[in-house]
């Protein structure tokens, strides 16, 4: 299959009927590199606006309205040796009565990390009292991704929907498959916001933020109809709800899930509300964006 | 230390201010039996009305309102051989325009399992389609527990809060330590509502329910404010929010969290907040109860 | 009909099953004294906790489980000259960002409002800069008032549910119906927290808080069954949901005006569905307990 | 000042940096049309696809990012006899368990409604069992109406945001200034969505829908920042917040109504907590959108 390398010039911070930067065949991967949330390259230079500037969008022949994209994550790399944080939790996540408690003297102060592919793990650069030079594992993973939305929307990469978009999934990482709804022509899709790590729900209002090269492939399922992302691993399928609040997310995932079952494993409604109601898992997404993330997910040795 | 065995005569639908059941003293271990949630033992008989009977309550000496009450739940094994779940999901968990295609049919109409212990797995009765005599590995946890509310409450086990409650935290198996405020002298603990296995959130109302031999050892943290149910295993410690919606019992959970971070392992604002923002995970606890759970947690390898 | 003086000597902060402090027939009133929510009589003496002590429970002669309980709300005068409130919005009400920008110095710190029942307005004590002595229209209302809940609970009446409690909302003023669901015999109906004036949402956590002589007068539907409070006054039929997110009291309140419509206004679905669907109106009770306050109003003459 | 008789050619279904259709000057006044939700024209024939066609955008010389966009609704007046309804109300507004019991055999059928401009009602078409030619009074209403949002945006016609869009909110009616952030230079000003009345929340989802004659007179208040729509008529100054749950909205309005009194009427944040706390008023606008709509209101006479 061909393997498409191309070098993003400018990028987008809407998921929206943008002139597409490539045309692609299903089955054909693409090699390409995406900026950090802020727009940051891998020389650390800011080349574009914030939030979540997305490389592509990228045209993907024969997809139609209707029919599910699918991206298999095959790779995605930090591209730079230090990333980025906030430091202070979101104040939508913490009791109201416990806001004022809140380091606001570092509102605005990022705290850098060195990060370190090889070693696999990302360090804080200016040690912090107790935690020193706070080390954790990285897991690469991309925080910002979708089509182009219904409607002729054009919607802003710092929130999500049925498109996808910025939903901070932990789980996004290489290795995983991807599915997205298609609603216009050719899906157009994109991707960017690469985080090196994060914490669920992307409390604070950001990962470890940096810029990626990154290898995907894209397939089509034609005639396949999905309403919101969907997606894939080694031991788990899974669906992803975004609105506000969590409750309605959950909503949207479990009821996703439910068509899913139904739909391509052959369950009837009897079995899926047992597979569901005994086998479910559920992970947290963003809790930042004006749309909070949840994802329903189901063991695949639970599924007949 | 002393172990009690204690075999319960009544049981109570909600947590207050009972009676206790016996008194014991921090260090002592309690070998107990709880029936199912709507009253079932273990021999299948119905000794008592639902929802949630709770064994105890258990006056623990010493115990005074701004203390924290500590329960090992060293033993959780479910002691007669067949359990009963829901066959729908709830309504309040799809999306609205789902909900007539719940299967209503089955909505009142429970499906047995037979739970293997030495086998540690469950399968229906009665095989259902696809799913044939769907087999599922037990996982036994306590569903509702709790200590006595403030405020001279009776807060029905059907639900959740401060004082513990009907959680349904599938995190709640045996090995586990679990914390809870204590508002009333004796704290007054009691347990029940046994699953042998349990769906995060328990989406349809209810995991595989049954009957339990438990076994539990309480100590006393003296002195040691806490709001919300703790909870620690060998690679987490976590907290517990009770609240609807989900997106509030995030923050109360968190909140929690932040304030176990600072009193006791000496993080200042700023670590705590960083050792939140990228090392939490999120699980979802109930998504049935008027309360909805959240659980926030944080890898102990994380701490310093 | 037996008008009854009865003269409280002690109060609860639960709405539960405590002894009835009197027995009263379907038709007779009551003439009684409540205090205010922190527990200050008419002399603004301190005679008892808060949260909002309630007079009562009174017990209504042949109220069963199944039942609905009819309170006339004849008159509600402040009793003394003074009442106090809150300064400081709740922290819930504003945007997170915002909440560190409340006037924190004056979180504890209550205003006194001199109160004219003849001239119907209460003024600031202590003038407050370009307010002045601030001056508005009382509105006596009860704050918090219900009946015993069922599954012997002991709810706080710092919130609110099925039962009633303190749902604080502006309309339970003097010439209203309020009808509450019955679930233990005699009702066991308490009254407290009187507010000269609130806004909506009581959204600094207080009303105008005073102590109240007040009448009222019982009925009861006899195997009228009700889920939740309902009210009458001249213009409108008006039902109340309690929970929260607001959400899910505009729910609960708008399923109770669509089977209120229908078992006693002979609508049938089609028909309760068009009227609220086109004549409805809301008003926000409490956005500050634990549970919020929604209220679906119907306009008298749009019913046939 | 200028009047422009605009008659529209073509219409958008989100709110986005359109090619405006007519510039404008601050001081000028236009008489234009607008099509019903689902695009039929005054003479009933569709001429557009909906959701919520509007017409415009009009660009305002002189509007640029951080003016406010003042907006005068001269006239609103129905220009076709006849009105359309949907029948059942929208599942998200009732209990969960109540959803099945809707006449969901009407879901997608409208209701006709004769519209008599000068009578000042509307009436069924057909007769509905004991509603018969069920007659409401009309009162005229702008239900999507808005500016071009922040980010290079496109936002759907069926949802709202900061920029207004449908809010569905009964109280804007002829004779109301609204206020909207200006967020592109010209502002980008549209409306449509005309409704004849509708109940509060739209809980079917439609008010009854209807094409208009409309009249509007636009201002700018350069330099004068804002950040939600907000509102004026002859007795209240008010605030709109659009979001999920309701209890954002209600932030987000609160919030914004706590700036405008600071920053216009030269209240201190003491003095506009106590007005808040004890004056506002709180309307339900849309509860069927994506994002729903709370009114936060403030009586003049108790302004300074």
């Amino acid at each position: 299959m061909p393997l498409h390398h191309f070098t993003p010039t400018h990028y987008y911070n809407t998921h929206s009927s943008h002139q597409p930067v490539l045309h692609i065949q299903p089955g054909d991967s693409v090699i390409t590199t995406t900026v950090d949330a802020m727009g940051q390259d891998e020389r650390g230079e800011k080349v574009t606006v914030g939030p979540n500037p997305q490389t592509g969008p990228f045209f993907v022949e024969g997809a139609e309205p209707g029919d599910t994209l699918v991206v298999h994550l095959d790779r995605l790399t930090p591209n730079r040796p230090v990333g980025w944080s906030n430091q202070m939790l979101a104040p939508n996540v913490v009791d109201p009565w416990y806001v004022p408690r809140l380091p606001w003297e570092v509102d605005r102060q990022d705290a850098e990390w060195r990060v370190d592919v090889a070693a696999e793990t990302a360090s804080l650069v200016e040690p912090l009292g107790k935690l020193g030079n706070f080390t954790l594992p990285i897991r690469p993973m991309v925080g910002c991704f979708g089509v182009a939305p219904y409607g002729n929307q054009a919607i802003s990469t710092m929130t999500s929907g049925q498109h996808g978009g910025n939903m901070d999934y932990r789980g996004f990482v290489a290795g995983v498959t991807a599915y997205f709804p298609v609603f216009v022509p050719g899906a157009l899709f994109s991707l960017g916001d690469g985080h090196a790590l994060q914490g669920d729900g992307e409390m604070s209002g950001s990962g470890i933020e940096i810029s990626f090269e990154a290898q995907f492939t894209v397939e089509l399922r034609k005639g396949k109809r999905s309403s919101w992302p969907r997606g894939e691993n080694a031991d788990y399928i899974f669906t992803c709800g975004n609105a506000r609040p969590l409750d309605q997310a959950v909503q949207h995932a479990t009821t996703e899930m439910m068509l899913w079952l139904q739909d391509d494993y052959g369950l009837n409604a009897r079995e899926a509300n047992l597979v569901v109601g005994y086998c479910v898992e559920y992970d947290l997404g963003n809790m930042f964006d004006p749309a909070y993330t949840m994802v329903c997910k189901i063991p695949k040795r639970f599924l007949p």
